[in-house]
């Protein structure tokens, strides 16, 4: 008997994650290519397509039923790729090249929707109609349920929480604004409080030790747990940064949990603890106390591809 | 032929009014009366039930399709108006106390949603889906569409954008904590900057005249007219305040437009401008430009009557 499954795809500045998605939520083939943003996309469309061609023919029960994708930038009304950072793409009408190319269903969503559609239909959001899914990486990304339902606003752009200004005077961003949360709560945001730290104990060994091109999370995760002052000051700060933002969208949105996800959430109560302390101190009497930081219960990096899949499975 | 209508309430915290109004929207028997909010409610439920009986017996075509109501703390979930601020009425479940007393169909929700479901289905944002009504008056309210459906949250009391700290170390704000939206853009706020300005500026004449216990709106507005360097500075402090939250909100919801209703909204042009211009300077490129900022288009005061309506009419 056939089996039909949906290709989920979840490409990334770096890496592109994609596998084969039954409707129950089994994953089959998960794989991790490396998405190469300098080359056209035609270049990674060609090497996913020999890698699908190669599994269906030695999977001859599978077959497919649609293509789900997320990625940075992707609109989901539009069908294209807009301008992502990091990539050299320009605008990509991804969802015609796909579908002309396999001649499928083919659906997009960025990168935290398609996260947070991960979670919504196959992880710990499963009961939850309220709630907001922030992938924390390199950037800061958010994807929001209300009533059950994706908020995209009205041209497809709404969740962009990293850009939220927590801080009218505050740090510059990438995106050339100065104060916007993903400045202070993400890797990049991390890589500039060490900076900032440096700035005013040049001589501390930790500080040197860590400032490099890339925050090597692990090592200060293992700091902060030995008591390292240092390490523990980078994270309250930066959970105290965080909370801020949880505040100012709890305040607008008032949902059940913020559900966390991407590399560095594996920081895990290190940052989420000062993040509570200082969302609730920010939150109005009624909302304090009520609403949950959670971890994402899915495995590393499948709530986009399961998201992703899940734009075909419930269309 | 018996023609229907819903009685449309909208209680302040000054004053309530209602009037009777069809599918179509016409609104018959418009009035404002004194909401009395020391005062028990069933006070205001039977001066309510004196007036409506005296309309229906005057107006023998009219046929009552039921009741919708809005009300400061009103929670569409619940049916309970819960501590609501300048009444003195604790927890009340006001749905059922309507119910027993009319014996119709009554629902409730609060008096910024209501705003915004008047504006949705019989004012500007007729054919919107995603925008937010601001309603400007003693406080700051707001009620938020997305996607055609109006924002709960998970226990509804989504849509406190005027507290929404735009500010970690502003202001107090009558809620206790610090540098909310509504401290610097509402009357309440206007009055903290007035008190704020005559610090610095002890003698000055006009500031000494406006410093009353309520903000003379009109006198504000004339003096900006004439050209007054300090009634314009307080406008152009206050939008600037006003388009960091709408900026906050636009980054994260991305609506169509801004909606503004309610007293102090007559300001119109004097606080809109230096609003929008302070919103896009705040925005990420992608949304700057692209949000308007608009005045309700509906009578004065009958946004909330007419939303409050439509929750019977289109249930």
């Amino acid at each position: 008997m056939s089996k039909q499954v949906v290709l989920g795809i979840d490409i990334g500045g770096t890496n592109t994650v994609y596998g084969l998605i039954g409707k129950d939520g089994n994953v089959y083939h998960y794989k991790d290519i490396p998405t190469k943003g300098s080359k056209p996309i035609e270049d990674l469309i060609y090497r996913l397509d020999s890698s699908l061609s190669s599994i269906m023919s030695q999977n001859s029960e599978f077959e497919l039923a649609g293509i789900g994708i997320g990625a940075p930038n992707g609109n989901h009304y539009t069908g294209m790729i807009q301008d992502p950072p990091n990539l050299s793409w320009g605008n990509v009408d991804v969802v015609n090249i796909f579908k002309e190319r396999f001649n499928c269903n083919v659906d997009l969503t960025n990168d935290a929707n398609a996260a947070a559609l991960g979670e919504k239909h196959y992880g710990i959001a499963n009961n939850m109609n309220d709630f907001v899914v922030i992938t924390l990486g390199t950037g800061l990304g958010s994807g929001i349920f209300s009533g059950g339902k994706l908020i995209y606003g009205h041209d497809g752009f709404a969740g962009e929480m990293g850009h939220m200004p927590i801080d009218d005077d505050g740090r510059e961003c990438n995106c050339g604004n100065r104060g916007c949360l993903e400045a202070y709560a993400s890797a990049s945001g991390i890589k500039k409080t060490i900076k900032y730290f440096l700035d005013k104990t040049p001589n501390d060994e930790f500080l040197i030790r860590i400032n490099g091109d890339k925050v090597d999370g692990l090592l200060l995760d293992s700091e902060f747990d030995k008591g390292n002052e240092v390490a523990q000051y980078i994270y309250s700060y930066t959970g105290k940064k965080l909370g801020q933002g949880l505040a100012q969208v709890a305040t607008l949105l008032s949902p059940e949990a913020f559900i966390f996800y991407g590399g560095f959430s594996n920081a895990g109560h290190r940052i989420l603890e000062p993040a509570k302390k200082s969302m609730d101190r920010h939150l109005i009497n009624g909302h304090a106390g009520k609403i949950e930081l959670l971890a994402s219960g899915l495995p590393q990096g499948q709530a986009g591809i399961l998201g992703a899949a899940s734009l075909i499975w419930s269309s």
